[in-house]
């Protein structure tokens, strides 16, 4: 088994610079996944700065990189005591391919929220039923990365992948890392983008290449398997955007995101 | 009067550099809004892009600049047919204050939404009879920006500014720049931070400093004053996250944006 630890692997190749290897099994018909490819550039950040956590991070997708070696450039921006920023960048070959900023800081175990609006609801179908993507998407195209994290789609969200989108725009769940492994901040960001695009619950359209995705951790995760909904909110000319919410196997919001995405609605 | 337009004024220094100005009288307390400074960056970057519009903008703030003169720097990510990314800085004395990313396009006028979700009502009270907010924060420090642009709060939201919060942690109303200038893309990217915090109207509480603004843009606001609904979702350990929608007066969603904030509820 090859765990996430290991496919997101940084070496560290000059002061503030890594190598690393994309995975082949991490793509989806060829492409890496966009939040593995953040949780790499959080990985080599987190090696660089004071404080331990990804607080927020943002990154734009510039071109999706070929799975193999690349490099990863770590800037640090400001150093303080309770909150830092860095910039980090994957290249391969000198071509920038991910484009992020880091805000990190030290995320503390708290009793629980201090106030929460209310939020999507995050109860769904128990794991077991839930009904396991497997490693083709809906058009036929190779998805090798869902022999490696575990999807677990309620199996209203899954008619989606049978030609029977609900309209709704959701596409709710259960992760998994490879072998059970805990997720940890670096983890969460490969969570936030670990789901389809919620837009397959709408209709059956091609590739929706993320152009900018932002997360926010908001706790340290509790072991076991997260519960992820995601979201579409507006598709609006060729562009829709998404809210994903990721709660930890005890019920917590660990984890909020947006992204903006390309797509072609029939 | 000082328009919008005269208070985000970018002259180029360098190829790649341009000078500014910070208006002391774009600041609560002294410090410079973060949505004007996102806008001067944004509009320093749009006079290199070779598209026009902001599609997404993501800014981490590492400093709170004093008011007077700064920089910007520049520098394309790549340049593609239908997208491109810039990195703008802004920069005070070489010391960076504010770091953003921006995914660049052409908005397209189209006849409205593809698809949309169950977004936050933007039904609001007649700006007539919204409360406009003075110069004077809550807590009694100065606020001279609103002495520029003209923040209209619904009635009830605005009984958090007497010591009366709802607990719903939400803050709605009208926004409109000086002399009713129109909203383009660059002043959308001020609009999505102009709003009072929203945890304002769960507990009176100190400044609520952000720490990551990213902004999406969908469509080009149609003239006249804006909807905003700014709203808390989580406040957990020493941060909350807020969402903001911005509709235009025609009732159109023209951008969203989320934030990270510091917050210590008392």
């Amino acid at each position: 088994m090859t765990t996430f630890a290991d496919v997101t692997a940084v070496s560290t190749m000059a002061p503030f610079a890594f190598t690393v290897d994309i995975s082949p099994r991490w793509t989806i018909a060829g492409h890496p996944n966009g939040g593995y490819l953040l949780a790499m550039v959080g990985r080599a950040v987190a090696e660089l700065s004071t404080q331990p956590h990804v607080l927020a991070a943002s990154a734009h997708f510039l071109r999706s990189p070929e799975p193999g070696p690349a490099q990863i450039h770590v800037e640090p921006l400001r150093t303080g005591r309770t909150t830092s920023q860095l910039r980090g960048r994957l290249l391969v070959d000198d071509t920038p391919c991910v484009e992020a900023l880091f805000t990190m800081g030290t995320i503390a175990p708290t009793p629980g929220p201090a106030w929460q609006d209310s939020l999507p609801d995050p109860a769904m179908t128990d794991p077991a039923v839930a009904i396991r993507l497997g490693p083709v998407t809906p058009a036929g195209q190779p998805a090798a990365i869902m022999a490696e994290a575990e999807v677990r789609l309620d199996p209203d969200c899954h008619r989606a992948f049978a030609g029977s989108p609900s309209g709704r725009g959701e596409i709710r769940g259960w992760l998994a890392l490879p072998g059970g492994a805990s997720f940890d901040p670096v983890s969460l960001l490969y969570a936030v983008d670990a789901f389809p695009a919620a837009t397959f619950d709408i209709a059956t359209t091609g590739w929706v290449p993320t152009l900018e995705l932002t997360a926010y951790l908001r706790a340290l995760p509790a072991p076991g398997p997260l519960r992820v909904v995601n979201k579409a909110r507006l598709v609006d000319g060729p562009w829709v955007d998404q809210a994903c919410h990721v709660w930890d196997s005890t019920g917590r919001l660990v984890a909020q995101a947006t992204q903006l995405a390309g797509v072609r609605l029939p």
